[in-house]
């Protein structure tokens, strides 16, 4: 949108051009972006200076610094361990998943006819991981393996009937037992960790929790363990490797309750930490329990067996302060890798790959008299007299070992061990390898039953068939490449390239979390010059970019003020005021961080209702902890008062939590920081452009004021970092594997391109809301009558006249091939439309055009044409084979169906099922892959 | 195919898994597929030993070891020029285009309904090229600009009434020359290489080359001397650099007959000297002489406007020995980068990138006192007291001149050139660079006509645009990520990700061709032990990768013999005995050899015609130069008596060429060299996975014995290589760029899986043809009933019977969602059938069962149920919009236009237009972009 004459990276961000720009500000009646920007904007959060940041750089440059950048870490044979190890990613899937903007700009599948070719991807996730763990129902994923487990506790403190402690084994991962007590603290309940190989200590036990592997690498038959618990009325989870249960006896079988894990060791790079997909899988009756994402079978209009996410009603958005979780994002892109590596390989690949591993792993116990277990699958803890020379030596010839301490070390064998590297470590050791060795896994842990029987890990597997399963899938789906998302609240914007690139070059992606500092040298300057991007871009003195969602970002930040009003010895802070027009995850949160949620009023207006938060500061002034609020609000307005609620909460000693959602709305024009916020998190795959990859990774930094850094997140492995700090995610940097995309955008875009990205944002949003206004009222708007980044389109009148619904309209838009707009949030009954920067004018246009065209079909219903069950807009969508089926019998005829505009003669997209019956799905719950004769018609 | 406990790439590249092939053996009645193969491939021709090469390596071995050989390459600063500039490829090209399995592994255009989206990026390419050229018609490009002068050379001695002598301007690119030249001495015309800024020369002349802005960096008027050369009766041919066009007055308005050039710094990577697009426009009236392929505008049955290749009568396979041009393959992939760098910087954004070089250059020069040239467009020649000196110290500074004589320096900017160049420039030189310098171009030379006016060139300006149109382009495709091409001799096989990942890497894709070859050691070690183990598996001597496509493949073959032939004084041996059954381009190529061809008849069994070929080598025993045959046959055969065709050329001393077309039938199983033949071409995106690129790259290796190799290509730019050989690129390794993946294919596969692919692709091949031959007969095959690689359908008789024809079979197979197999080649009314080794068996039954399916509806035409006319044979392919259109009144219903069959209901395909008229586009010939008018219905 920068002048026509100079191209920068920005003007490729950007959709308008200059002139559209123009003509877009006709149609609102401004004379200037500026002016415009400076009517929306309250004067009194304004930013007087503009940011203070590298200048803009072109694609070129940032790819050669990057390519700097990640020389400064040094590659090496990653043998760990400790819940992280190499892997191959097929490159097939890298270049087709990865590295395809069919997968990674796609949302997160809330609108399931759009979205089969994931749902599928994702399904088959679960069902490879309810094989593998032997527990019928597995989740679409979870954040990292710790706070998988940190859920699990949760579950089994909410479903368990002995409210007693939890007790985790002293074999579990350090960075798990550390994340879990985190949690704990804050919710007030007591973990003991204690050795289980000697049984399980007396007392009231809520829950359990084991590892298979444990961290030392010994495996253990949980079997009595796990019966002596249940005979206490306790729960057990165990956290288990997925490709150990290749050889394994599943938890499952050993009558677990929940199993948990990482897929990461499934093809997904170690990038320094995370993104990585964890699981969760659960026996029968915990699965309304079971938190995070759940992709059932159901059907379509048409009876066709088709996917959507299950029991939606379970997710924290709708229970918000009866919350028992607050995870939202899911690791959707590393879910789906994961699972197309178990389609790759199927169930024996992925057991002779384990039993490769296994192999490694016992011919090099075989060779070291210090190994301490006998019984191991991958990893082995090893006795030395000095375990730091161990170390430097193996590091000398590239091998990075586990410090395990002074005189032990751990040796993780995995995917990519190679004899070579064996021979490498033999040379370390001062030893001979054997010739041959048996496996160590004793034949009452050995697994006999089969695991990923549906033919879906069968048939996928020459690369020319993997290559085309990956096509079709991504088909199926609506992602950013081919269509405007309109989302209000998800800022559907640019994934540009060149931000991509980077994540895949292996200085990146192969780096291990635990690596020596000394070997990752360029991750930590990426990282430190990221946060310190953020803070200025926020105003706050200290940022983490450790969580890795929005939601554990909120955690962390509300853990921030609850150990800072602790530290002051302010022990009765606990009341957390959340507007009720807020994001679920804002009281879920709350209540995780161990905050009691008190809701305030919505005016008429949309606003904060003043006198009822007066009202309930004054109810609890001696416990308020603090405030929540979204800027701008999730109704898309800027409230003008934003100060003077600020300044309420403060005046009566509580702190302000700004939850940076909309923050791009807000970029170079005004700080959260400086007007009055304590505390914010962002969302970078919002505002800093890492994709959705149909629904997540997520990275939620979590930006404080001077005062709250100390509480910053610490280091759930070592304690570096914030020594007061409660770890949040299992590694020190989150999903450190995608900040490069982030740190890109910020050195592409720089002060201006950040700012002038905002300006457009704003400008798009009030382009179409005055466009649209006449047809579907805009529920809310400043005093100035501008929106701000965002527009609530009120169906509620139109329902009310007619009974086509918000549902009816979203579902028709997939004719008209767009994604829907957000649906019935932040208020029920409404669309809430977020055009972004990034979408051009044409792309607007079409978008308000289709919008139209829908409205004088609602209107046909109105004026009685039309009987609205058997209108084009109850029907939709409608798929190609109904369309072409000899049977017609709709009441309007195939054109009308297919092609309302004429635009959409060409490149149309056909959903691949009709409106899915999501009720009946989870009347009849199934959570795996369903047999191929489902989809026979 | 390999047993399913062990997995190796080639179970990856290799579609059957061991159960399936064992399947498909029962199916031809044979116990294994050893027998199969001894029974199938003459015993007299098989080679003893398996292939002596590197063992097979994982995929992440393969990548290790390329990233070892690509750090051997020193990237740089590249400023040599000499046709060859540095080039920023926009990310968003660079993925989605170049590295998208949709547009890299489509094949070319034939069957234009399936191809429209690739078909409108070269329509786009045409256009850009016509616009800046100011030319009317431009094809789909060249191999690159050497090879297009020569390509403009001929047509101009065909076109022009003057036949005197061909006369290039010094001032043209050395290599340009020196390709010329040698062209032009196996056809026996005389090329002048003179100084024109004297003027021209006197004495008869056909045609007159010069270049724009010339090798020297000069800039010059040429509209005299082409008012002059006309005068004279003489032709003119500019080539011209097209961004120096956007600034400079282009050809076509200067006069000029013919523009060609290299459209390589239009995003496309220094690749060490190619694949790059070459283009060649033309004034009206040479459109019908215009080699290569050519895009026009003509409408589908329904009337829609649709694109496909124009002309194709011109097409050398058509015109065999009478053919003017050998050119086949195009640069297809190259041309749609180009043509998609200007869509996505438009024409103002061409213009600043011109501006900018020059802008850079022009500073340059006003800081050195030795610039030799006052008017220039982006390159200096400079005057310098010790060139060699200079040079050295530049490469210290991480930049590469180019050595241009003792005292003599040249200086090429480019796109990405910065301010830091220069002033280490300046450094070098040891000067100041001034503040400001005006531009050099004169007045009556800078650009006034304005070009790219289409709205393509504007509307897809911001990267999400950009991603769209790509994407939407490639969705109108099928190509190998969608479906089997079951093609006939073009042998659509896997490209491996793998193999095709290094390719963009910095270390390979930006070395220029003549940087300094210290700097190029890991490219030359790739290549070398490419040829090398292309020499082993073909059992030559010696191997040049030299050719850039199949074609300059076999010309430079047929001159390694001519010349073999003229070093021994047999001067007479001009002829050269090609097989009716041969393809076309063979012909071509021994007319541009200087060869007469002299046809060998097909016997009734489709073998080489015994008592004819005894009869041609009698009349023609004095001046036999070679024969050339394919192994196996065209006709899918592999010929029993081959070893004696080969005796029966070599006692009347001539030369045997071995077409490699078909070597993938041989690999590992029988080699040419071995069993008669003297030289052989391979086509590496046949047998060695290079990618089809939707019509190119395509690389052609020459194989010759040991008597040949002082023959194979010399070097083009200085000499180097063979003195005597011919050079046949511009570039000494031609299309390096894509070497890597025939490296990485056979390093992958090692001599095991390299044997296993060649026998899975005869099992294949019997297998479809077994399956078959009751529906639609095989047309040839062995004395032992089985067929080679592919097969031929024969649909004559049922074609007589029914009226339905081959082409009929080939669009309805459109509905079917496949693409055609070989339409009418190597007999017309046939289609000839490839499977590839990589397509499993699901894939190859869903094939047949098509074919079976089709089968049955030319049964109900046959039974009269059906009209021809209008039945669904006739009326394929069906479009989405005629399928749904409310005016239905087909004979036939909609479900089975669409669904012919239940598998068919999900992830259909619907292509974009319906059957075109190919006749009516050659009658009203429309080759560039139709305005947007065109498209609405």
């Amino acid at each position: 949108m920068t002048s026509p004459t100079e191209s920068t990276f920005s003007d490729r961000h950007i959709g308008p051009r200059f002139n559209d720009a123009e003509q877009m500000l006709k149609v609102l009646g401004y004379p200037s972006l500026d002016k415009l920007v400076d009517v929306a904007v309250p004067a009194s959060i304004r930013s007087a200076e503009a940011l203070d940041l590298p200048v803009a750089r072109s694609e070129s440059e940032v790819l050669a610094e990057l390519r700097s950048i990640a020389a400064k870490n040094k590659t090496a044979v990653q043998m760990i361990g400790q819940g992280y190890y190499d892997t191959v990613t097929p490159p097939v899937i890298r270049r087709n998943v990865l590295e395809s903007p069919a997968w990674y700009t796609a949302y997160t599948p809330y609108q399931p006819e759009i979205s089969q070719g994931r749902l599928e991807a994702l399904l088959n996730f679960q069902t490879m991981v309810q094989d593998l763990t032997a527990l019928p129902i597995a989740n679409a994923s979870l954040l990292d393996e710790a706070s998988a487990v940190a859920e699990a506790v949760l579950l089994m403190r909410r479903s368990g009937k002995n409210k007693g402690r939890t007790v985790l084994d002293a074999d579990c991962l350090p960075q798990t037992i550390a994340v879990v007590k985190g949690r704990a603290e804050a919710l007030g309940f007591e973990i003991e960790v204690a050795d289980l190989a000697d049984g399980l200590p007396e007392g009231d036990i809520n829950g359990v929790v084991l590892q298979q592997p444990g961290t030392s690498g010994a495996i253990r038959d949980h079997a009595d363990i796990i019966a002596k618990a249940h005979d206490g009325g306790a729960l057990v989870t165990v956290a288990a490797d997925l490709l150990a249960l290749t050889l394994i006896t599943p938890p499952g079988e050993q009558g677990a309750d929940i199993a948990v894990g990482s897929a990461q060791r499934f093809g997904v790079p170690l990038f320094f930490g995370g993104p990585h997909a964890a699981f969760m899988a659960v026996r029968k009756g915990l699965e309304r329990m079971l938190p995070g994402r759940l992709v059932g079978v159901s059907k379509d209009s048409d009876g066709a067996a088709a996917y959507r996410l299950a029991l939606q009603t379970r997710e924290q958005h709708i229970r918000r302060e009866k919350a028992t979780s607050n995870i939202c994002t899911a690791q959707a892109l590393l879910a789906i890798v994961a699972s197309m590596y178990g389609v790759y390989h199927g169930p024996d690949g992925l057991k002779a790959i384990a039993e490769r591993v296994h192999g490694k792993a016992a011919k090099l116990a075989k060779a070291l008299p210090g190994n301490v277990h006998q019984q191991f699958f991958d990893t082995l803890l090893v006795k030395v007299d000095n375990a730091a020379d161990v170390l430097a030596k193996a590091e000398e010839r590239g091998i990075n070992l586990r410090p395990a301490g002074e005189n032990l070390i751990g040796i993780s064998c995995d995917e990519t061990t190679t004899d070579a590297h064996l021979e490498t470590l033999a040379e370390v050791f001062g030893v001979e390898l054997p010739g041959v060795a048996e496996g160590t896994i004793p034949a009452e842990l050995q697994r006999t039953s089969s695991y990923m029987t549906h033919p879906v890990f069968s048939i996928h597997r020459s690369e020319t068939q993997m290559l085309r399963y990956l096509r079709r899938l991504s088909d199926r789906d609506l992602a950013l490449d081919r269509t405007m998302i309109p989302l209000g609240s998800c800022t559907m914007k640019l994934n540009a390239t060149v931000e991509m690139e980077p994540i895949s070059w292996p200085e990146f992606a192969t780096i291990h979390p635990f690596a020596p500092e000394h070997q990752t040298e360029g991750w930590r300057q990426l990282i430190e010059d990221l946060e310190g991007r953020l803070a200025e871009i926020t105003g706050y003195a200290a940022v983490s970019i450790q969580p890795n969602a929005g939601s554990q970002g909120e955690l962390a930040g509300l853990l921030a003020i609850r150990n800072y009003h602790l530290s002051r010895g302010d022990e009765a802070r606990t009341v957390c005021l959340i507007p009720s027009s807020a994001h679920g995850t804002n009281a879920a949160s709350a209540v995780l961080a161990g905050m009691k949620v008190v809701v305030v009023k919505t005016a008429e207006n949309g606003n904060i209702d003043h006198d009822d938060l007066k009202a309930k500061i004054e109810a609890n002034k001696d416990t308020l902890s603090a405030i929540m609020i979204t800027y701008p609000s999730t109704h898309g307005v800027f409230e003008e008062d934003v100060r003077w609620v600020c300044d309420q909460v403060h005046g009566a000693g509580g702190q302000v939590y700004i939850d940076g959602a909309n923050l791009n709305a807000l970029v170079g024009l005004a700080k959260p920081g400086e007007f009055g916020g304590d505390v914010s998190h962002l969302n970078l795959h919002k505002t800093f452009c890492i994709p959705h990859g149909g629904g997540g990774p997520g990275v939620g930094p979590v930006a404080v004021a001077a005062h709250l850094a100390p509480f910053l997140p610490g280091d759930a492995n070592n304690g570096n970092g914030n020594p007061a700090g409660v770890p949040i995610s299992a590694s020190r940097y989150g999903s450190a594997g995608v900040l490069p995309i982030s740190w890109a955008y910020v050195a592409l875009m720089g002060s201006e391109g950040l700012t002038a990205a905002t300006k457009s944002a704003l400008l798009a949003a009030n382009y179409v809301a005055t466009r649209l206004n006449e047809h579907f009222p805009v529920l809310y708007s400043g005093e100035n009558g501008l929106v701000a980044h965002e527009c609530i389109l009120d169906l509620r009148a139109l329902t009310a006249k007619t009974g086509v619904t918000a549902e009816d309209v979203a579902k028709r838009l997939i004719d008209y091939g767009f994604h829907a707009p957000t649906l019935s949030f932040p208020v029920a009954g409404t669309l809430m439309v977020e055009p972004t920067e990034s979408e051009d004018l044409g792309e607007l246009d079409r978008f308000v055009d289709a919008m139209i065209a829908i409205k004088g079909e609602i209107d046909r219903v109105g004026e009685g044409e039309w009987d609205l069950e058997e209108s084009p807009l109850r029907q939709a969508p409608h798929t190609a084979q109904a369309l072409i089926s000899d049977s017609w019998s709709q009441a309007y005829s195939r054109e009308m169906a297919a092609y309302p505009l004429r635009t959409l003669r060409h490149d149309k997209y056909f959903p691949p099922v009709r409106r899915i019956d999501g009720a009946h799905g989870d009347r009849n719950l199934v959570c795996s892959c369903p047999p191929i004769e489902a989809f026979e018609d």
